[in-house]
């Protein structure tokens, strides 16, 4: 990886002689000494930014710097500048803008174009000796935001997600239940919707729920209240249901989420007066003017609710917790969660429009562990002695490392996700209906939460989808009441029929 | 009102002078009796339809029409044409499309030329001896579906606004309680800040609640459960969260929402290939690429839920109910509504992101008004006896005859709306907390539902707001449990801190 700037400082007046006399003898410093700072001996000095040309035209100065990974060229342009205009102080010559002519990084052997981002600040990509060159097109605040040394990293990630072979999942089997009975091996959603428990919204992967299922969803809540997250300690908050973009990027979503969000846009104004037109067309056609709609909203400001625990951390943001209230135990269940799925038909194990309890907790690395461990104990005693499932559990790839396109082992390996899954016996297949994530520290970071000891600040959060509980337990256990196992069936009140359709 | 059509009538082939001798004929039938069909007898001709000019060019019957209200040139034009072609069909000539060269509307005296809508089928507007008259943009399919009426109707409901003081609410005490000691004047926001039961959320008037004010929250929707809903018979469904534009046209919000409504939009497709640089730019910049996405999604689609019964409808679109299941009752309580509020800043009592239970009930007229009358009693004894708050109950312009800038009285008395306020003692001004509305045969005409007896549908709604409850009571009883009512502090558990933050 080699890095190459041209670049040009605007002076206060053109350099007199002796300027010159200074410029010279920085550049000679500089070269040994100053961009020499904190690289390790024994790294080849070619490694190392260096200013290998200089020009003086009017007042302005021209350089040029190259590098390979030591002391960047960006890193080293600007403590140049700042040692120059120590320098020049003394002519009353001051140092004003930096103005960047060209900026190019001559990527590794093996680096293929089609890896280079697409982004504006590529202007071009070339090929020198088998190598590819990229140009870019930066500022010197890009420069100072440390752009390039970003747009390495990136294509670097990218090589190596391609070595590895890409998003793979890591699937690992934890726990595999006792087999059951088949009591039913019907589809449950088409039971559902003969039934009229459930119908189709107006939105794709939408239903509607009539009292009986809804009686199923909150029996299955209470179970988890009672049996896991009352034991547990956990209290309910509310979470907000529409995610901006700053809880999506702190959170990590933003580095992947796009295609599988619902985008929310925000009216340019409330002026009922700017309106007026839009819902005029609609008097007049009966339609949606949805082409002008486009012109008059802002955004998208975020999404809808994606993954349920990112809007709390908004709470407790820029805080550092007193140790003795650790860890913090709190569940959300008051709305919706959405995801753009893939078209076609599904039933209502896979839907866009879903309701989940999302549990979570932090504290330190141990309790934040040792939590994940109590709820799996509890999941699986509900699981096996309540609900009589046959499931599994198994360890995956923790969602941010698969969206972001790491694999591989974490630093840590207490960071990770299990995954419940239920047998659906109509077809056979494994449903994903319930997980656990111990995230680390990646919340905590995202979001400038700190812990009283010093210590580093983990959290986990365990999504309980309601839909998909639904299903699994429909799948394995039909809809004869009798047949269902006491747990439920104690808990379940009739379940009336009150809409009669002719 | 006058209205004026040019159009030309394509023929398969050039007429023979047979053909323009039945054309006259056919002419002078229409104008004599063909348009006068259906017209009451002491109609002034004047404002009939009529062909007032008519010329053959080559294979084109040119006509120009004239009318005032009745038989207006758009109908006349068709009902001529299907009497021609038949009458050509004797010379095997065939009448092709129906081309509108030029369409004007005189509007009546008084209305002046702002009360015209901005839409792309106004293609002018002048003047002609003091009154308006537009020229119309408009298609043979545009005819068809009435547009003219459509426009013209609008104009009429503008003028009409205007002419009634636009879109004032109406407003009338029904009911107004015994004023209460007052325990506390503090604003309450301000002491749930402070006391951190809620922090603002990352969106514009959004909160987190703590458990505390989740203690809160759930306490009203016992109170709410236990006292109205369930002994009234409702049952909990479960209704969407998203809105779609099919939803919003039936329920006739999309007559004017548009102004307070958080849109959605989909992404165009789910393909990672086709977000790669919107991801990549988040990675190397640390923003979230807006301008780009808003070229890669579709929509917007709808909009988050803002009425919460709207998406309940699709259950029941185009079915017809068994009278022995009516009155259905049901509620939803599964999740967030939001409204683009003004700006600036508010306390919980407005918020854009709010939480709401929301009951809706469907019947006869009779059973309709009944059950309002029921939750009316309810709702009075509970805040009477159980919440003992200074309220006060006042009918209302419903919110669709507001919305659609309907102003007076409307055909049936029963059809309005009722609003609970409740007394703010910080600021001595009401609070509207929650409301009670008979929306008469709206939604079951909207979504095209019908109850077997043949009786008309009718239906109402009743949102009861957990932020404005929450607001009316602790700015009432304050924030010491001892002053508070019995029936609030004995279902309140303990209220827990669980957060010490340093």
């Amino acid at each position: 990886m080699r890095f190459q700037i041209e670049a040009a400082i605007q002076c206060s007046a053109a350099l007199p002689e002796e300027g010159i006399r200074i410029l010279e003898k920085a550049v000679q410093d500089a070269n040994e000494r100053l961009f020499r700072k904190g690289v390790p001996e024994n790294v080849d000095p070619v490694e190392i930014g260096r200013i290998t040309a200089w020009k003086v035209r009017d007042d302005q100065i021209l350089l040029t710097l190259e590098s390979g990974p030591y002391t960047r060229v960006h890193d080293a342009i600007f403590r140049f500048r700042k040692q120059l205009a120590s320098l020049l102080g003394r002519l009353r010559i001051g140092l004003r803008g930096l103005e960047v002519i060209s900026y190019r990084v001559l990527l590794d052997e093996g680096v293929t174009a089609d890896l280079v981002p697409r982004l504006p600040f590529i202007r071009g990509i070339a090929e020198r000796n088998g190598r590819v060159e990229i140009d870019l097109a930066v500022t010197a605040s890009d420069l100072e935001n440390r752009l390039p040394d970003r747009i390495v990293r990136l294509i670097e990630e990218k090589t190596q997600a391609r070595q590895y072979g890409g998003k793979t999942e890591h699937w690992q089997l934890l726990y595999q239940s006792e087999s059951r009975p088949r009591i039913y091996t019907g589809n449950p959603t088409d039971e559902l919707i003969a039934r009229k428990w459930i119908k189709h919204g107006s939105s794709r992967g939408q239903w509607i729920y009539a009292p009986q299922a809804v009686q199923l969803f909150r029996t299955f809540e209470r179970i988890v209240e009672e049996e896991i997250i009352r034991p547990l300690g956990f209290r309910e908050m509310i979470f907000p249901k529409l995610d901006t973009w700053d809880v999506l990027s702190r959170s990590g979503h933003a580095k992947g989420v796009y295609p599988e969000i619902y985008y929310v846009c925000t009216p340019k104004t409330r002026d009922p007066a700017y309106w007026e037109d839009i819902a005029d067309y609609f008097k007049v056609t009966g339609e949606v003017w949805v082409e002008k709609i486009r012109e008059r909203i802002d955004g998208p400001i975020g999404a809808m609710c994606y993954a349920q625990c990112p809007s709390f951390w908004p709470f407790v943001q820029g805080e550092t917790l007193a140790s003795d209230c650790l860890p913090i135990r709190v569940f959300d269940r008051s709305g919706t969660s959405h995801r753009y799925e893939s078209g076609g038909i599904h039933g209502i194990e896979r839907v866009d429009e879903f309701h989940r309890i999302e549990i979570l907790w932090l504290g330190t690395c141990d309790q934040t562990v040792e939590m994940a461990e109590a709820l799996h104990a509890g999941y699986s005693r509900v699981f096996n002695d309540l609900l009589e499932l046959e499931w599994r559990a198994a360890r995956v790839t923790p969602w941010f490392m698969a969206q972001e396109g790491m694999v591989g082992a974490c630093g840590c390996e207490s960071v990770g996700t299990t995954d419940y899954e239920a047998l659906l016996p109509y077809n056979e297949s494994w449903l994903e209906f319930q997980n656990v994530s111990v995230n680390g520290d990646k919340y905590p970071r995202g979001f400038t939460v700190k812990i009283q000891s010093g210590e580093e600040c983990w959290s986990g959060c365990s999504g309980i989808g309601l839909e998909r509980w639904t299903a699994a337990f429909l799948s394995q256990k039909g809809f004869d009441p009798a047949q269902w196992p006491e747990a439920v069936a104690k808990r379940i009140e009739e379940i009336p029929d009150i809409f009669r359709f002719l």
